[in-house]
């Protein structure tokens, strides 16, 4: 049998296990051009929250009494499309599902010799091509500059971090926990991190900075962002990726009182979405296997077993349980 | 005899007349390498009040008990530099006083014949130039795209509107008098245009705006930037200029609730200073000239007699009760 997780109810605040549903299905049947997939990981992102909400976006809204959707890599089970053989990895967007019925032609077939199958969805997924866009390109830090990342100890932050590092920049990060801030410092090499729970947020950041911030990469908005304007540099940059501290609130709360110093520091507030940078896919591709293979980037991950477990895990992100980037595993690699 | 004034007290608030302190002062003798300057006109900028705090900022504060200073053009009545003649027009810092001795140095002289001697602090001044860099630099509008520009009626307001009409663009501006509105849409061809006092921001903007905005330039900050974020394109941007709506809070006020919008539609939000973009000033002297001859961008400004008012004037360029450049005349032209 087959089992995926639908979307219930829409989520008022921060989401609750009522909003889903586990529901048993058979597994489908394929057409003309279609793959049975057995999904192995999927991903559990915090982009994922907005689409719960019945709001226009950039991606329609999650549909009630339907599945979920999101990425995920698996096996292919049976083919009826000529570029897939079966026992062939595949990658695509047919998550929070045991199987699916999946076009071929909105599938990516992966090398699974080359990295773990995991780290497809992690580093060399959508969450790391997202760290090297938003920070190469949208922050631009240059070698000796301050790179400071919300959130750093999360899928993307630990990507931006390992990058920066690479790029020759002080790193600095926050994160909600001591193990967090270990982790930081000691696994991936951060010259600076705090728990952001426990500390004053301005203080911590200017002694965590004191050079001050050239970059700050924000995954979380709110009173990090606030914190970040006040110790930015003369022409810094913020690359906006996200605002989880922000995306349960059902009124959205105010902004920061000091955006003003983005006109007498001359900043560049960029915000991005990773689907508008496909022509960077190959020099990201290319950049990441070779910082893999070197050892000079790291793919970390959290994985919670089993699609029963989807909606929690993906409910712990948002609270940030993971350390690295949230998994969900929904069947053995082999 | 000369006057000046100086600064008496630092504002708390919205400055008041007892701020500033009229000085009957001897007219300077002028030392080897500098030149009498009787200034003609004087420009008072929003700017100046971010000076009158005692905060480190890109300029450092105006000193209590000392002239204030201020970009102003006048005449030389002697000179001991070579590159200066009595007679000749010179535009430099020197404003907030009659007479000035000033470097020869850190003067520039200004062609009086081919526009008005006051132009040289609107449209050919820093006020031009940073509508020029502001626009076309850092909003980079395509023809057909929708441009609004707050503060639409003010000394950078109206030349953005211009130059955006120049560029073949849509043009939306807000101001804040039924006057100013009528002006804008007879006297400068703007597209739309309303008066924020009077209208639902949001509502007033969607209406003037129905195909979103492409360019925000924000002269204003506070609430026509939560305003123009809701209403941006995709890919929009928004040159952060000023924020004169909040210049006078003791208490910075918080910022837009809506600044996710920035992640969700990919805006670019940047803040700049002209003094940083010297190089484009033979570009901006350049097409600025030719607009001007062409008739194509007019000069507009609000001039106020004497220099016992300038502080009234200052003071009334923060209540928006000037349309265009606003100026003081200090002595004749000629």
């Amino acid at each position: 049998m087959n089992h995926e997780i639908r979307l219930a109810s829409r989520p008022t605040g921060f989401p609750e296990a009522t909003n889903f549903n586990l529901v048993e299905t058979p597994i489908p049947e394929i057409g003309e051009g279609e793959v049975l997939v057995r999904n192995v990981y999927m991903s559990v992102d915090p982009s994922m929250r907005g689409r719960m909400n019945d709001v226009r976006s950039y991606v329609p809204p999650f549909q009630l009494g339907r599945p979920l959707e999101g990425r995920a890599v698996g096996q292919v089970e049976r083919s009826r499309h000529a570029d897939f053989a079966v026992g062939d990895y595949v990658a695509g967007s047919q998550g929070w599902r045991g199987y699916d019925a999946a076009e071929g032609s909105r599938l990516t077939r992966i090398d699974a010799t080359t990295a773990p199958l995991s780290a497809h969805l992690g580093v060399l997924g959508g969450t790391g091509f997202t760290a090297y866009v938003g920070l190469l390109d949208i922050g631009r830090p240059k070698p000796g500059e301050t790179v400071f990342v919300s959130g750093a100890a999360g899928g993307v932050g630990t990507v931006v971090g390992q990058i920066a590092k690479l790029m020759g920049c002080y790193v600095a990060g926050s994160a909600g926990s001591d193990a967090k801030v270990a982790f930081l410092r000691e696994e991936l090499g951060f010259d600076a991190a705090f728990n952001y729970r426990t500390v004053d947020l301005g203080r911590a950041l200017r002694e965590a900075c004191p050079r001050g911030v050239d970059v700050y990469f924000d995954n979380v908005g709110g009173a990090h962002l606030q914190a970040a304007l006040a110790q930015m540099n003369t022409f810094g940059r913020i690359s906006l990726c996200g605002a989880i501290s922000q995306y349960n609130d059902a009124t959205p709360p105010p902004g920061p009182s000091n955006l003003v110093n983005a006109i007498i520091r001359r900043l560049t507030m960029t915000g991005f979405i990773i689907v508008d940078h496909a022509d960077r896919r190959p020099d990201f591709l290319r950049d990441m296997s070779a910082w893999l293979r070197d050892g000079r980037v790291k793919n970390h991950q959290t994985v919670v077993q089993g699609i029963e477990n989807a909606p929690a895990a993906f409910m712990g992100m948002l609270r940030g349980e993971n350390m690295g980037k949230m998994l969900v595993q929904l069947s053995p690699e082999g």
